[in-house]
């Protein structure tokens, strides 16, 4: 699949791990005070980061751009400047207190493509686009993926009005605080003809590479997401002056949720499911009164995109009875939706291709995790490239990718691009929507 | 039981429902932001409180002193100045987000006693000690009553360094940083000689009065409370990536925690008891992270000591045996605890005859709820007067009182001590603790 001229052009474009691991550590210095990485979607950290990218690909000669969603995009023109292009990139923002590598990694392993690329002899026959999406974590806001879906044309003024963060700041007032103007997201949609195709480089978050040995993961599939946001009302008082028949204790309430969610994610028919309880905040919170409010969100994951929404209704009338029973007032709302993603057979026989002519390890898994793949896939063919996390760990301070590892996957990747780029475009979007 | 004298001036010293009105308005007004009071234990705040009560008594023309432990002490002295004294008080502290009557209802009331005493023809043959207690609640350190407690000889300079508030600011630090010096708490201890008798006037926070139309309630025996401090520690991870089976979820495992606490409350062993999960601290708190920490406090409430502390041991027996079935870590320690305590009769029987000549209704109850009173009563014979809770609820904003009511309760408060004052000590101290 490789053509016979990039063939031997190979050799002569080997990524640096020095210079990875060095931008990986310049981002990781943008951070809030405390354990890990936090530089949330939306906030002047996440900005600096894209300057930062900016910055480093503008100094390799590359034309950059951020768009209205806050995507900073570089482009290296191609032989056919005028034809489409084909993409890499991944995102700058991380969860709170979480790692260096999520996103992060992808963004790096893109950069060092575009510098191997700019200090050969090669160039490529389309332009190549390295991209930085903004906010893709849904830590802070819910939805996931905000700078992609964007890019998908599925964000619309309205939609960043009503999402809102823990302090209740909307999206839109995030984006204009840093800058952006929310009433022209729509700007930021990209057009399928100006695409050829898109890969990305992330860290697996997952055990299997590491448990089989394995290099290079290939991923067939992305987990989709639905996310709700439920309010209990119970009543506060006092703990030792309120027999327990006369309680309406919102957190026993909470509790029977957070349990309900773990068998409904374990029984027979949810094989795959995955449901979490990540964030629950207790009112008052004081040792002396009986909870009168509790807040908490659900994560609801599946490769299966029907049972996911009925997981989410099932859990949403669990929640009614168990609320009901105790006299506990409910109220919930979906935070956030994303349908599952089967990635196209083409992007992944090439990735396939480019690993083994590497003489690499590699294996086809699917992402439990949401990326912005998942969205771009919507717009051009698009691939993802998985490289071990160490124990699986992510979203945490210890999250962990050894550097070797990340140089192998950005090797993989720019070899995945040479072949994309000479093979030329393969095929209209083939990707679906479960 | 009282005197002919003292009955011929009782008409003449009506207390005050408009002045009881104004101070609880001016303390209520010595609040955090927020919704309802927030005046924590040894705070500058409750300093301010104590500060404007200090006032108060000082232009009535009684002798103010402030003690070591933060208490605040009035003196109007007897015609037998030598001889044990009369006290009645209570706090000035509140829970965060509670209201403004519990604590400070007994306040005012003893402030308008004096006042009612100080403008009458009449004296008394001993002195008589208004008295505001420092940092009841247990809301910020765990332990309650450490005023109370400190005057009652049960508190060490090195037990103060060892509780903290859940920004690990310790008793001690707190104390020394409103100008308290926790080395000479040893001070603040009250000898049993000097002290004839002591009543407190409280909110009932209970419905008991209100569901009966019951104007004066005559408190019997007051509740013990043991509290626990529970760390859970399991592995944070991405709720993507992260299966079901591979799991230590520390929030799934709080919640079959906080469940087991209602369930050994509600057992047909446990009548009576009340346990209560209060504040419940998830970490890192994002969506999209499996939760890998939780802190939670229990407050076990009994009148039984035995059945309390077995309680406390069985408990944290099952949340390790919840912790060790999920791979989850767990760390336990007692951070508050305190005997229920039955009040002497002699005392309970002086104010069930001013309520019965005020031609008021009465019943005896218990408390469910902690107290100063409970603490003094190992000093001196102790006794409690509660005023009606509107709905029962205490500890939030909503809390409330009729103004009236209170000030029913401050003339069977005044007719209580005038009769105490009258008829001599009522005997050695007979309060005993279970």
């Amino acid at each position: 699949m490789i053509p016979a001229d990039s063939a031997v052009a190979l050799p002569h474009m080997p990524v640096d791990v020095a210079r990875i691991e060095r931008w990986i550590g310049e981002f990781a210095a943008l951070t809030e005070e405390g354990p890990g990485v936090t530089r949330l979607g939306y906030s002047a950290l996440e900005r600096e980061a894209h300057a930062l990218f900016g910055a480093e690909m503008s100094a390799l000669g590359l034309t950059v751009r951020g768009d209205t969603a806050g995507n900073t995009i570089a482009e290296l023109s191609g032989l056919e400047p005028d034809g489409p292009a084909l993409g890499t990139g991944s995102h700058l923002d991380s969860v709170p207190q979480g790692g260096r590598f999520d996103g992060i990694a992808g963004v790096c392993a893109a950069m060092e493509v575009a510098r191997a690329v700019v200090q050969s002899e090669w160039r490529p026959r389309h332009s190549w686009r390295f991209v930085a999406f903004a906010t893709e974590e849904g830590a802070r806001f819910g939805q996931a993926c905000n700078g992609s879906r964007a890019a998908a044309g599925l964000v619309s003024t309205g939609d960043l009005a009503v999402v809102k963060d823990s302090h209740g700041v909307s999206m839109s007032a995030a984006m204009a605080a840093v800058g952006l103007d929310p009433a022209r997201i729509a700007e930021s949609r990209w057009r399928s003809e100006d695409w050829l195709a898109f890969v990305e480089l992330h860290i697996e978050q997952g055990t299997v590479l590491e448990a089989s040995g394995t290099s290079i993961g290939v991923v067939d599939a992305i987990s989709g997401s639905t996310r709700l946001l439920v309010h209990l009302d119970g009543v506060a008082s006092h703990t030792g002056g309120t027999p327990m028949h006369q309680r309406r204790d919102a957190l026993a309430a909470a509790s029977e949720c957070v349990l309900a969610c773990e068998r409904i994610a374990n029984d027979a028919t949810h094989h795959g499911t995955r449901v979490t309880v990540g964030r629950l905040e207790v009112q008052p919170g004081s040792i002396t009164t009986i909870p009168g409010e509790v807040s908490f969100t659900i994560d609801i994951r599946d490769f299966d995109s029907e049972r996911q929404r009925r997981t989410a209704h099932l859990l949403d009338a669990q929640f009614r009875q168990i609320s009901a029973a105790r006299g506990v007032g409910i109220r919930s709302s979906v935070i956030g939706d994303t349908s599952p993603v089967f990635l196209p057979v083409e992007i992944v026989d090439s990735i396939v291709s480019a690993a083994r002519e590497r003489g690499l390890t590699y294996r086809l898994l699917s992402s439990g995790a949401s990326h912005d793949s998942q969205q771009i896939s919507r717009v051009t063919p698009t691939g993802m490239i998985f490289v071990p996390s160490i124990r699986g760990l992510s979203h945490v301070p210890e999250e962990n990718t050894a550097f070797d590892d990340i140089a192998l996957g950005a090797q993989v990747l720019l070899d995945t691009l040479i072949a994309l780029d000479g093979s030329g475009a393969p095929g209209p979007a083939a990707a679906w929507t479960a």
